[in-house]
């Protein structure tokens, strides 16, 4: 497909099965890209979009809500939120502070950083209908970053890989796709001391790329997002791919946080 | 050009001219997209996301400096926030509440409802180098709606209209693309009662689609904003078009703000 100048353009990855923990999610990839119905194959500067589902999947990122004990604190919560007292447990370990109780509400700021209800744990489209739920990834720049590693020595080629989320925001109804985790690409890209096009500095100073890649990936994902876990970008601008950030970069600290 | 199923693509319109205060929006984006450069014409479905920017000028809302006498409150502000009085008192007349002083910072609730640095008032990128700054359209999800209704008249194709701007958001880091209004699509899709793979119910009950679409838009839109004005989305499902609602609908408000 010929993508025009100036164009971005987001398109589902067709033919990945149902990932199950320990899959090569590299594989799984290849085998999708390679198949003869893919679009094209992976071309340098591409970017994937992964749904985190299926990096916390192959990272075997489940827990059995049996399994968890809730210590005395995980109770209270539970109480005041009206959830399971095993997955309030899980938050706070998944958590460094809670940031926000009420009834039907936990928000927590993930020790990644991620300020996100219930720490980011998924308790959707996890299979068998048993009581497990799926953490985050333990490191998803890193998780980005194999990637990232593993199609360059798989295809020779260079691309980029983000891992997409859904969160909430404060102040605007509706979640909207994040980014967690990122690799080849400048997740963050700071322009300050540029001008604009009549000499000023530009008063926005930094951009969120990331985060706006991950945003209209997301519609590719579909709310469902096992179906379509994997979505290929074309047509970002190469001067975002030259010094890549990790996600990391995109967490504002309770520190700097002017809008709290 | 082809866009396979499941795709999303994000594609500048070239041509318009610099867009001054009176110009009729309608008819310029009508010359760009009847050149014979344009990759297509307008068809059903499509959505035309447009910089905050060009909508403002086209709508006359230049403020200059010099006619803006600040009250008390704002003299104080700007003490607090080191900030140009006038500005300061601009963005007492565009907002409900001051959310946040600091040095550097001034973030208000715009009367539209946004939470958003300076009131979302533009200093930069305004022609001739005077002080004149440029304030959001007084409604612009009726903006967005006449642009639909002008466009339909003047095409006869049903597309829809979002109007983006860049807001910095809390907890993370760089601006991002958001939608502040709408017409023609379903700004925030609710999901409430529709279940999962597994037949369980959805734990992301509300997608905000138009904020997703406005954030990859605004890398088309770059960052000087001027030079691409106006991007087309095309691929957009057909249910988010079937059903449209404002953006207006994706203001949390302070009551309701369960991050806060």
């Amino acid at each position: 497909m010929s993508v025009p100048s100036h164009a971005l353009t987001f398109e589902a990855v067709d033919g990945l099965p149902e990932v199950r923990a320990g899959d090569d999610l590299a594989a799984l990839l290849a085998e999708a890209l390679d198949r003869p119905a893919a679009p094209a194959p992976l071309a340098d500067g591409d970017v994937l979009v992964l749904a985190q589902k299926i990096v916390s999947k192959s990272e075997n990122r489940f827990v059995s809500l049996d399994t968890v004990e809730p210590r005395a604190e995980a109770l209270s919560l539970a109480a005041r939120c009206g959830k399971d007292p095993r997955l309030v447990e899980l938050v706070l370990r998944e958590s460094s502070e809670i940031v926000r109780v009420a009834p039907n509400v936990l928000i927590a700021r993930h020790r990644l950083g991620f300020v996100v209800a219930n720490a980011a744990i998924d308790q959707s489209n996890v299979p068998d209908g048993d009581e497990r739920v799926l953490l985050l990834p333990v490191d998803p720049d890193l998780s980005a970053q194999r990637l990232v590693d593993a199609v360059h020595a798989r295809f020779g080629v260079k691309i980029a890989v983000l891992i997409a989320d859904s969160f909430g925001r404060p102040w605007r109804l509706g979640v909207c796709g994040v980014c967690i985790g990122c690799a080849g690409l400048e997740a963050l890209v700071d322009l300050r001391g540029q001008l604009d096009r009549q000499g000023r500095s530009l008063q926005v100073t930094q951009l969120a790329i990331a985060d706006q890649l991950c945003a209209a990936a997301s519609m590719v994902l579909g709310e469902a997002a096992e179906g379509r876990p994997v979505v290929r970008v074309r047509g970002v601008p190469q001067r975002y791919l030259q010094n890549p950030r990790a996600a990391r970069v995109l967490v504002r600290s309770s520190a700097e946080d002017l809008f709290r």
